[in-house]
């Protein structure tokens, strides 16, 4: 999830940002008398994220930005006597604002039940409990009428301990930075991997959840600023009340996004190939026949964009494997029939039982893909669809069966280059129709739907892997080596 | 919960039950063919209960008056090798219904989750989580267009043994009761509290319990039937989709409810009732004193109907305490500045600190009760209420509040009688207003919602207890013991 952050953002010209950041504050202070004038929606703003990315400067900005008078700003610590001494949630009630005010929580009740599971106070049900009753106060916050807003400031380790030094060096600043905040990085890891749980147990519609890369302190304040800007004139709309609300990106792009370096090597040649592909054959199936796996089974999703590979990948896997132990699913739209099932339903029928590997041609993956981009699912459904992938692929790694996903990354030119060449190729005509003429048009319109995919599944137990696959054959071996790690480290 | 179903039913005579049950058939069928042909709502139906209710028999019946060939019926017992070999949810997922049929669910995920939790294989918070998955599961069913009704048939302890026995006493039906039954039977009270806390954390809107009372098979099942005509009949009209659904009765009335018997004593005389209650002041006083004390602290409720004596009795209780560690809330309607706030805000300001009582003269339950009744919330805000209830009084037992719940049910009677005593005596007559009248009048609409209250709210952490307050003396010593004799078991 963290990883859909993790480009380098390109710093934004100065005076560029200035001229944003004036726009934008006086559109938030009109925003925030017109949400306070109609006194119908409180606002609760949720800062939470990574120590050293920025937390309280963004709650100061806020303050700032928008008339703090109307804005009610809580810190929360570790509890006093106080608070001690009433139920969990009463601190969090007290902090709550009236209708057309903002309530802006700082360290709330995200990053008190975070810190107990990273520090291992609570167990693993006693967390998904505490986010269980999170999701029912949020929820509950939104039948009443509220906008809940919540940010995650992002940093990974690299840029968070360059963060730290740089301070320390400063006689000025070097206060800044405490032993709490040198544990924090230490425990950078486990903390993102709690962090991304919680998230994703609590990304729903009524209250989203909203990354920001704070790499870049100016664009991540400007990202936040705008997020509430725009949640405050949906809210004055009165739109949240009456249409089914849709899910936001989860993560929020910077203002000048980074382009991923394409690394453009030579392309592979068949003589290096051969030899590392059976080798990564023989190693992935002696990995099948570990003992250990009898007890486990394998489920391999493939998406991509057409003629991004996805057969040819699967074909070099499955002459690795038994016959009698695995099963290529290709998946197309839904029958009639099957559309008479809630739309799971048809992948419930393919569970891989113990001992039997799984391989999806497409998956129920097509829910936020072509039925979202080309409106085959409404918003509303597709929506929230990502909660129950999320739920469904929980159910099934609970289970123990090994979840891994492809998504196979093909450039536009390349994929024009082969769509030409299966136009010539006359066995490989069929593979060629109009409609992959025709999705190839609406490029740009899956690329958004594939980065709110990526962010919004790539979950610890059921991780997304991006492989640029201009080079068939170098994909096919990320592919198959990637099987392997993830067999090795789930088997032993 | 349960306790609200033990009045013993009225054996209903033959043969109404007999015309009542062919005109049910009739209707059914219709509708059923009718939900068949629109072909856009599967309907879900579970049947679960207490051993010996004749779950069984029901699941059967219904087979006979619906057509079979449109219903797929799943038993679900100990989990065989190939569902083993699966994740948890794939076996109830074979069993969905495909648009316009039914399905029926015996034992169930309820009866899975109860039976483990009953039995100690899962600990507190691995039931919930399992609670919790249930209602995403059933949520998603809902969003997906589904119908899901989930009957629980009820037998108390004496009534399930004494049809054991008779069956064991014929020769023709001992086969039928089983070791297992006895061992349920045995359980009785603990499956009962773990089915309580089941069917509290999953009686939603979306997929609402409904709790029959099976002492009496025969209306038990036309019960069941009349339900599942109803939402055949809400859901071929297309409301479902469109308005916001509300919460129907938990407890399905049987169709002829027995009266409570009103035990008519004689009235106390105030020479036995002073020493009684100086002696229960002083024990409650002693409790309250008590070190454990020091940790917990004291909620008390106090609802019913105008001049039911809840401030005579609330002031028996102060008389005990120490004015430095109670407070005594009076509850009316909600303030302007209140009504800007979620609204279980307010109370959220009450809550009692370690070591002190807070009395409420009306309380959170206005909201099921006077808003309900009057309008002043609408539907799919109060019906969301009993949910929001139960988890605001379980997150402050969580903190060790300990919460008790009166009901002073006064006979209108008595009430009148009270009424026009305060307009003669002076000094209690600005205790009498015109709106007392009018709330009078509208007495009737308020017993379906007080039965619904003590039925969705009533938890074996923060019971009700109903005290028939027609007998002033008498009233006040039965609150005071219940007080004593809850705080005996909790701080012992």
């Amino acid at each position: 999830m963290f990883a859909s952050l993790s480009q380098q953002v390109e710093p934004m010209d100065e005076e560029r940002l200035e001229r944003a950041v004036s726009r934008l504050r006086a559109d938030l202070l009109d925003a925030q008398y017109s949400v306070l004038e109609q006194a119908r929606t409180p606002v609760v703003v949720l800062i939470a994220g990574i120590a050293g990315a920025g937390r309280g400067r963004v709650v100061n900005t806020l303050n700032e930005w928008m008339d703090p008078r109307h804005i009610r700003t809580s810190a929360f610590g570790p509890r006093d006597e106080a608070e001690r001494q009433r139920p969990h949630m009463w601190r969090y009630w007290q902090a709550l604002p009236s209708r057309g005010r903002t309530a802006i929580i700082f360290e709330g009740w995200y990053t008190e039940a975070i810190d107990a599971r990273v520090n291992r106070r609570i167990k693993r049900h006693a967390f998904w409990h505490t986010l269980h009753e999170i999701q029912r106060f949020e929820r509950m916050l939104a039948m009443e009428g509220a906008v809940v807003l919540k940010f995650w400031l992002h940093l990974d380790a690299d840029r968070q301990r360059a963060h730290f030094r740089e301070l320390e060096r400063d006689r000025a600043t070097r206060w800044r930075v405490t032993a709490e905040d040198w544990r924090a990085h230490r425990q950078h890891k486990r903390i993102c991997k709690v962090a991304e749980e919680a998230i994703r147990m609590s990304d729903t519609v009524h209250a989203p959840w909203h990354l920001i890369d704070a790499s870049d302190l100016g664009q991540a304040q400007l990202a936040v600023g705008k997020v509430i800007l725009k949640a405050l004139k949906t809210a004055l709309s009165g739109q949240r009340r009456t249409a089914a609300p849709a899910l936001p990106p989860l993560v929020v792009p910077s203002e000048q996004p980074a382009q991923p370096a394409r690394v453009v090597t030579k392309p592979m040649s068949k003589h290096d190939y051969e030899p590392e592909l059976e080798h990564l054959q023989g190693r992935l199936n002696m990995l099948l026949r570990h003992p250990a796996f009898a007890r486990r089974s394998l489920a391999v999703v493939f998406e991509g964009m057409d003629a991004a590979g996805k057969g040819g990948a699967i074909r070099r896997i499955t002459h690795a494997l038994d016959a009698r132990n695995y099963r290529v699913h290709p998946v197309a739209a839904p029958t009639e029939h099957e559309r008479r099932y809630p739309w799971l339903w048809r992948f419930w029928r393919d569970v891989p039982r113990d001992g039997r590997v799984a391989l999806f041609d497409r998956s129920w993956y097509g829910r936020v893909l072509v039925e979202r981009v080309e409106g085959f699912a409404a918003e509303p459904d597709w929506s929230r669809a990502y909660e129950e992938i999320n739920a469904f692929e929980q159910e099934w790694t609970e289970h123990g069966i090994i979840v891994c996903k492809f998504w196979l990354e093909v450039s536009a030119d390349e994929q024009l280059r082969r769509f030409n060449e299966r136009g010539r190729r006359r066995f490989k005509r069929f593979k060629i129709t109009p409609e992959d003429w025709r999705n190839r048009e609406r490029w740009g319109d899956y690329l958004p739907a594939v980065q709110d995919m990526l962010a919004r599944t790539h979950t610890e137990r059921a991780p997304w892997a991006v492989v640029v696959a201009d080079d068939k054959y170098r994909a096919r071996l990320a592919i198959l080596e990637s099987l392997c790690e993830r067999l090795e480290s789930e088997l032993q």
